[in-house]
C-alpha cells in the first residue's frame, strides 16, 4: 500500500468486482483510501468478510439482474470480475462478453459515470517481442480470453460514444508481486504501481474512453503509452531490480516457441479450443 | 450478375450463408459461376429449394454441431449469416458472436481455407460524416449488431495468426438496387461491384486476413481502402447516377441529429437496449 | 457551365462575394442553378448590375457594418472576397483577416450554417514541388496572403469547434480557362471542376471544417486529397490536354530559382516586404 | 533563479519584450545571466526603471517604427509582448497579429538571428483533455487569441522558410508559482523550468522554426513534445508535489462544462466576440 | 510505341545504358523522341549497331574510367544497366553497387542533372503479398539483387542531398509483354506505361530524389504511389485483360512457399548464397 | 567497467571485431562479463596479446576464408569492424560491403544466433539539427561511409527476413570519454551506458532485426527510439554535465556551414570523392 493516496479524488460508494480473485485480493485493502464505502464483489459468497468501510455483493456476471443489483448505488467501478485465464469459449462468452454487456448496461442505467475496466496485453498478444505497440495498433487477440477483452474495450468505446459513460481500459501485463521470467521483465506491473494506475484512472477530470497498458517503469518495454499519459500515470517501480536473478535462472529462451517469440507468451499457444472436446 | 466471372478462380465447393435473406439472394445465383457446388445454408428451411449445382444446408449459428455439420467438405465460405440489423442482445450474441466461433472452429477443423466475412460500416459507425477512415483506424462500433461485426473481425484476426486461416472481412455499406437517401450516396455497393468484391476476395492468392470497405466508385467517399488493393478489387458502379434523384427526393437534413452526423446513420440511435425491457 | 447543376441542393439565398473579380465573374452565372436568388457582393459598386434572380450588395470586407448587412438573409455563402495576390500587408490584414473575421462573426449572428471558403494553395507554397502534401500537413505559408489564407482556415475551424458553423477551406490552385505554365500543368482547376467543387461543398449533408485543394484530375499532382473525399467533388478534366503546348513553350526551368523549386511559384519571392517601403 | 545558468551561451543584447508582465516580471532578472545587456521592452513606461546592465525601450507594438527602434542593435529576442488573455479583436489584431508582423520585419531588417515567441496552448485548446497532442497535429484555436497565436506560430514559419530568420515558438501552459485548479496540474510550469526552457531555445545551435509545448515534468500530460527533444529542454519540476492540494480543493468537477472538457479550459467559452457589443 | 510524346521535353544528349537488355532493347527505339541524340550503351559490343540518332557507347559498369568516358556529354541518364537477376555476390557488387558509385561520381563530374534509375520491387521484397506498401516504409529487400538496388537508391539520396544530383529510383514491377503468372498481375507495367513513365520522370521540372514503383493501373496492387505523384505518371493499361487467361493456367498456388507469400516471388528463395559454393 | 555486468545472459564464446580500434579497446576488457572466451579480431597482428579468458583471431573483413575462419564457433558477435571514417570508396567497399556479406555468409553458414552491427548515425547524417528521426524515417546518408553502414543494415534485414539472423544494429553517435563539442551533447554516449547497449543488445530474448540509436541520455535529443524500447536499453549517463564547459569553448557556430546544420557534422562535407583524384 502507498504511504498516501495517489488521487485525493474520493468517491462516496466504489465498487470492486473479482475482489477475491489474486489482483482483486491486493487492490481490495488499498482502494479503501479512495472513497467511503467500498462494495466488493465476487461471483459467490467465497469471498472475505466485509470489513469496516466494505459492504459485500455476490453476483454472477452472467446473470443480468445480479449485475444490475451489484451496481446499484454506487459512483463508479473498478471491473476485475470475470474469467482471467484461457478457459472454454463458454466460460469466457458468459462472464466476459455477456457480462461486460451487462455491467455496462447496468452502469449505464443506474447512472455510473466511470468504470476502470481490467482489460489486458493479450488483445495485442500476437504482436513479436521485438515490437513496439501502442493503443492505436490494430488489436491482435492471442486466444479467445484476449478476444473478450478486445469485445470490452469495443464495448467501453461504444458506450462512451453513445452514452457518455466513461471508462479506463488497462491492459494489464503481469500484476504480481515480482517478474517470473523473462517475459515479465516486459510485462510486470507491482502492485504499488497498480495501485497509482487505477489512483490516476478513477482520479484523472475527463478520459472519454482511454486506453492504457498496464506497466511498471520498466527497462525492457514492448508498449507505448504515450496516447495516455493524460491519465496522469507514473510507474514508480521497475522490473530491472530483478533482472538478475530472473536471467540466471531462465538462461535459454526456445526462440523456435512461438510463446518465445509472441507479447502474448503461453498465451499464444494455451487454451480450450474446441478441438479437444471433438 | 456480371457477364463474365470476376475471377477464373474456381472452388469445387463452396459454402454460402444467409443464403436466404437479401444480399444472399442476390448473390445466390452470381456465386455459382465460381464454383462446381454452392451449398447455401440458412437457419431454418425457410429457403428456395437446391437448384443445378445447389445444395441445400440448414443450421442455426447457435447450434455448434449443426455448423460443424453445414461446414464439413466446403472449400471455402462466403458467410453472411447472422443478425444483420439491431437486435437484441441475445440475439446477436447467439447468431453474431457465438455463432461465428462456431463457425471458424468448425472451418479449422475441417481444414477450410478461406472465409468471406460479411462485416460492416457499423463497426466504425460512429465516425463522422465528415471523416475518412480506413481499416487502419480504431473501431468505433455504433451498436450491438456493430460490436458483433467488430468481435467477428477480430476472431478472424486471431484464426489467421493462430491457425493460418484467411478470411476477408467486407465492411459492407449499403448493398441495394440503388442508394435509398443522401447517406447512401456514400455507402452504396451494387450488387454487381458486390459480386465482384466477393470474386477478389475469393480468388487473390494471398489474403491473411485483410479488411476491406464494401462500396462502389462513389463521388462521396468516407473510406479509404487504400491498405486494401492488393484483393484487386476495382468497382464499376457508382452512387452518382442516383444523385440528382436522391437529393431532390431529401433536400433538407437535420444536423442536430446524431444520425445526420455519423456514418452509421440511424443505426447510432436505434436498438433494444435493456432500458426497453426494464 | 455544367449541362445539368452537380447538386439538387438548391438554396433560397446563397451570397457570393469578390463576385467582380476573376473567378466571381466566372462563377456568378453558374451558380444561380444552386439558389433562388443569388446575392453578389463586391468592395465596390463596380461590378455588372443584377441581372434575373440576382441581388447585389456592396460591401467593404474591412467595414464590419457592411459586412453584417450583407450577410444578413443568407442561408450559405461562397466566399472569394479579399485580396487575392500578394500585397501590401496592411491591404491583406484589412481584406483577408479583419474582413473575415468581420464575416465568420456575421454569419455567426445571422444564423448562416454553411460557407466555402477561397483559400489558397499558397497556405502551403513553401512545400516543394517534388513533395506531396494533404491537409493534415503543417500549413508552410508562401508570403502575406498565404499567411491570411491560413488565418481564414484557423478561423473557420475555430467557428466550427466552438460555434458549429461548417466550413469547406478551398485551397485552389490555379483556377483559369488553360494552365499558364509547367508549374500549372500540376495547380490547374478548370472553371467546370471549380463549379462542381463549389457544388460539392455547398451540398454534402455534413461537413465541420474541411480543407480540400483545389485542382482537376492533373496527371501532376502536389496534393492528396484523401481526407477530404467525403465532399463528394470528382474533377473531371485534365491539365493533361495542354501539357504538349505548355512544356514546348517553357523547355526550361530555373533550378536554381526558388520559384521554380516550391509549389508556391513566384509567390515565394515575390510581394511588397516592408523593405521596399523603407 | 536557477543557481547556475542552464546554457553557457551569451549574446551581447537581448531584447525581452512583455517585460512589465506577469511571466515578465519573472524572466527579466534570470535573462541576464545570458546576456551583457538586457533591452526591456514594454508598451508603456508603466515599467521598473533599469538595473545593471539594463536598458528600457517603451513601444507599442502597433506602432511600427517603435518596434522598429525597439529591434534595433538586439541579437535575440524573448517576445512576450502582446495580449495574453482573451479580449476584444481589434486588440489582438493589433498588438498580437500586427505586432508580430511589425516584429518580424524588424527583426529581418536589423539582422537579428533568432526569436522565442511565447505562443500559446490556446493554439491547440479546442483539443480534448483526454488527448494527447503534438506539435504535428493541426491547430484548434479556442478564441481569437489563441487564433492570434496560431498567425504567430505560422508567421515564423515564413520568415524561417523565406528569410532564415530562427524561432522557437514556446506554447506556454500556464506558468505560474504554482497551478491553480485540477487543469493547471497538466499546463503547469514552473517559474524554474520556464527559463529553462527560454535558456535552451536561447542556446541551441539550430532551431530553424521549432514549436515545443511549456510545461514541467507532470505527471498528467496532454502534450507530446518528442518532436521538439532537439532543443534541448528537460524539465526538472513537476505539478505532482499539489495535487493533494489542488485536488481536495476542487473535488467535483462539471463534464458537462466545455470548458472541463477541453484542454483550453476556460478559454473556450469566454471573450468579447462581436455579439456582447451588438 | 505512344503515337505521342509523353512529354515535349528534349534533350539534347540522353545516355541508355543497359541498352542491349531486355528492357533496354524496348525502351531504345521509344527513347528517340525525347532526345536530339540518344547514346546506346552496353557493357560488351553484342549490340545493335548505331541507327539515325544514336551512337553507341561500350562501357563494363565495374571500370571507373570507361563509365567516366561513356558519362561524358550527355544532359540526362536512363540506368537500366546492371545486373537485373539474383546472381553471385561478385557479380551484383561489380556492376549494381561499384558500377553505380562509378556512374553518380562521373555524372556529378559531367555535370548531369538527372537520372532515371532502373531500381526493383525487389527492394521491397520481403513484404507479403497481403500488405500495401509505399517508398516511405522501409526496405526489405529479398536478396543480393534487392540489396544492391536499395544501395542504388541511398546512393542517390546522397548524391541529391549533397551534391543536387536529380534520381527518380523506379522500383520496377514486371516490364513485360503481358503478364506471366498471377504475382505479375499486381507487378506487371506495359512497355507503354513504363515509357510513359521514364518519360515523366525525364520531363518532370523537378524531383529531387524520387521513389516510384513502377507498375500499370492494375487492380490488384501491392504499391501506393501517393508520394511519387508529383512527377506526373499515369498508366494508361491493366493486366486485368489478361486476369482469366492467368489465372485459368494458375489455378493453384502454394501457399506454404515463400514465393506465394511475398512480393518478390521467387526472388526470395533463389539465389548463388556462398553456401552453394562451399 | 560498469560495477556489474548489465545482463545476467552469458555467451560461452563470443568475437569482438574491430576489437583494436578506439572503441573496440574500449569494449575489449568489458565484455568478458559476458561470456566464457572472448575472440578478439582485428585486421592485423596488431593487436595486445589475448589475456585470460581471450583468444586470437586476425582476419581482413575483405577476406572469406579469413572471416569463414573468424567465425566459426562463436555464439555472437559485437562487429565492429571496418571502416569507421570517411575513407576512399574502395577502402569503404572491401571493408564495410563486401566485409558485411562476408561476415554475414560466415554467421549463417556457422549458425551464429545474433549479431550486435555497429552502425552509425551518419546513416541518417543528412538530416538538420532541428529534426527528431527515428528508425522508421528514410534514410539519407551522409557520405560514403553513411552509405556502406545502411547497406550493412539492409543485408542484417535480409538476413533476419531469408535466414532468421538477428541482429540488432546499432546507430552509434559519439561513443568517447566526453563530449568534444556541441554536436556531441546531442550524439554522445558514454563507455558505460555503451556498454549497457551492447549487453542488452545481446541479452534480449528477440530481437529479430532491430534498429536503435547509440546515445546516452542527453538532454538534447535528435533520435527517437521509442519503437527500439523492446531492447531494454535505458542509459544512466548524459551530455549535460559537460555542457557549460562545451558551450564555454565553442560560443559560436557559423550557421552557413552544412557541418552546423545537420546531424552529420563535418561527415557532410568531407570524404575523398573522385574528383579528389581526377
Amino acid at each position: 500500500m502507498l504511504d498516501r493516496p495517489a488521487t485525493s479524488i474520493r468517491f462516496r460508494r466504489l465498487l470492486l468486482t473479482g475482489a477475491a480473485g489474486n489482483l482483486g485480493s491486493e487492490l481490495r485493502p488499498r482502494l479503501k483510501a479512495y472513497c467511503d464505502t467500498l462494495r466488493v464483489s465476487h461471483r459467490s459468497d467465497d469471498i472475505a468478510p466485509a470489513g469496516p468501510g466494505e459492504e459485500i455483493a455476490v453476483a454472477d456476471l452472467a446473470d443480468k439482474a445480479a449485475v444490475m443489483a451489484m451496481v446499484e448505488g454506487v459512483d463508479a467501478i473498478v471491473h476485475l470480475g470475470g474469467v482471467s485465464t484461457e478457459q472454454s469459449w463458454e466460460a469466457i462468452r458468459d462472464a466476459n462478453i455477456s457480462g461486460m454487456v451487462h455491467l455496462y448496461e447496468a452502469a449505464r442505467l443506474h447512472g455510473v459515470r466511470r468504470i476502470v475496466f481490467a482489460s489486458s496485453n493479450h488483445v495485442t498478444g500476437f504482436y513479436r517481442q521485438d515490437q513496439v505497440v501502442s493503443s492505436r495498433d490494430p488489436v491482435r487477440p492471442d486466444g479467445f480470453y484476449g478476444l473478450s477483452k478486445a469485445f470490452g474495450e469495443n464495448l467501453a468505446q461504444l458506450y462512451w460514444d453513445r452514452h457518455g459513460l466513461e471508462t479506463v481500459s488497462v491492459r494489464i501485463g503481469s500484476s504480481f508481486a515480482a517478474p517470473r521470467d523473462r517475459r515479465m521483465l516486459a510485462t510486470w506491473m507491482s502492485y504499488d504501481d497498480t495501485e497509482r494506475l487505477v489512483a490516476a484512472a478513477l482520479g484523472a477530470p475527463v478520459v472519454g474512453h482511454s486506453i492504457i497498458y498496464g506497466m511498471s517503469d520498466n527497462a525492457t518495454t514492448w508498449w507505448d503509452n504515450t496516447p495516455a499519459r493524460h491519465i496522469g500515470y507514473r510507474p514508480q517501480d521497475s522490473s530491472e531490480v530483478f533482472r538478475a536473478e530472473v536471467e540466471a535462472r531462465q538462461q535459454h529462451v526456445d526462440r523456435g516457441d512461438p510463446a518465445t517469440l509472441h507479447q502474448g507468451g503461453m498465451f499464444v499457444r494455451t487454451g480450450p479450443f474446441f478441438d479437444e472436446a471433438v
